[in-house]
């Protein structure tokens, strides 16, 4: 185990070490900027984000603690900038160190393009690149086998056929339920993603979606009529898991080229057991990913 | 000019004497909260705004300046709560005071829930009510029959049976193609939504697609690897229409609680003819929308 905290770079104090390489990614509509840097001679990618109002600290932007400078004033219209009291001005920061190529890309704003995914494609162009180039899903097992974020599970289903793991994405601060987003991870090691469902996994579905949402009532008071519950293809990991999310958080990967429904899943696995297997499936590729490379030489977009 | 300033509030300097009344809205993702108070005795609404990021500004907040208290670590993913420097901690605030009634409903939020429309829901609940209340949809007649926004016409396909009229969605100024929105109108009358289409469609659906994008890529130069494709279910009129957008604009409408792509359509229908009359369709309701009045009083979310 002290080889496991060796490897682990120190918890930082401040960013005094840190030195700004480039602004790889922002997006001023969610108040998110990314950047890749260097710590101590590293490639590291630091994803900072404003963190949403908490209705329950509103008394104290409202107050007199928050100085106003006037900027516009027009009738019954003022704008001002505030300058809300220290204690309320905490932003997120995610720090990924060391990081690889594949995260800085992972991170980085790119032309996006749609692929539509027939079956003999999957198997031809994507199936490939995903046992060729699988990223590390160290960290999934770490979470599956409590080694890691054990504190965190909201809920467990041990079964290892139809059992999952339901914890907080790391997106969501587990304070206000309306941006609630939950991730169940299944125990099954061998089912890659939305390709390998059958009916044979329709236990295992009807399972997370009920049990999830169940658990996700109980524990944060949301009811299965306020949650999301989808998968994405393609996912960020080949390890099947199930996303939960408040319907009134405008999640980003909840777009029609990569969420797919739960229970429109299901659905069509009863309608046709080999759903899945026979469809096309529609995503989107950023131009630095290697799927979008694979299709690319493989002269898929020359007849766009 | 003295009775002017009379009549205007005086600028604030802080929120000293603002008394918080309800947040009536919020948007986590887009960091903002719309709180209804009383400024002395007065109706006011007062909208706070987290700031996007000036990129210009980064490295005071990638500096020392910036204190870190960790949150989370796991192998090389580190979360923080980051305190940067106070010229750094400015939100913007909008103060509407004295407000009327209509501000304060116009700032409102509406809770969203989610419903799983089921054929069995379609027939009893949602079609009645199509029937019943149904929008006028003169305008897209004119549109039809070149009354109206016979110059905004991108292409048209003639034929009463596959054909259609694709025209810029009245989102888009027709400038930036990154933004690029049109809708295709098909000149049929019979055809209310995604659950009337049936392998019959199949000419008219795989017309709409094809000369669809032919005429986008010939009229803006943008290929078919750049659009996505899709219906809304619900839609917000009754006469069958296709939103073609570019993949890099985050469109509001293209969630997959919504959006149904248009080759996902064609590629069920071809699953199974009566795909969409046997399928439960997901989707998102406002409390004010009267479909959600309906499955209110038919006791729909008294189970979740």
């Amino acid at each position: 185990s002290d080889e496991i905290v060796d490897k682990c770079p120190p918890v930082l104090k401040n960013f005094k070490d840190f030195n700004i390489n480039k602004v790889i990614a922002e997006n001023p509509r969610c108040k998110t900027a990314t950047i890749h840097g260097q710590i101590a001679g590293e490639d590291a990618v630091v994803l900072l984000e404003k963190t949403a109002f908490d209705a329950s600290h509103l008394g104290n932007y409202l107050s007199e603690l928050t100085t106003l400078n006037n900027t516009l004033k027009n009738d019954i219209y003022g704008t001002y900038d505030a300058f809300p009291p220290l204690i309320e001005n905490a932003i997120r920061a995610t720090v990924i160190h060391p990081a690889t190529e594949k995260h800085i890309k992972k991170y980085t704003d790119q032309p996006c393009y749609v692929v539509h995914e027939t079956p003999e494609l999957y198997t031809n162009i994507t199936l490939p690149l995903i046992i060729s180039k699988q990223f590390s899903i160290q960290w999934v097992y770490n979470i599956l086998g409590k080694k890691k974020e054990a504190d965190r599970i909201v809920f467990e289903d041990p079964d290892p056929e139809q059992g999952f793991v339901l914890l907080p994405d790391m997106k969501w601060d587990c304070k206000d339920t309306r941006s609630l987003y939950l991730v169940a991870i299944v125990h099954k090691h061998e089912v890659k993603s939305l390709r390998d469902l059958t009916a044979d996994s329709l236990p295992l579905l009807n399972n997370i979606l009920h049990k999830g949402l169940d658990a996700i009532k109980e524990r944060f008071g949301v009811p299965s009529s306020q949650v999301h519950v989808y998968l994405h293809y393609q996912p960020s990991y080949y390890h099947l898991h199930v996303h939960f999310a408040h319907v009134q958080c405008e999640a980003p990967g909840m777009g029609a080229d990569r969420a797919h429904m739960l229970i429109d899943v299901i659905d069509n696995i009863q309608i046709a057991s080999n759903f899945y297997q026979r469809k096309t499936l529609t995503f989107t590729v950023r131009e630095e990913d290697d799927l979008y490379k694979k299709y690319k030489d493989s002269g898929y977009f020359d007849k766009s």
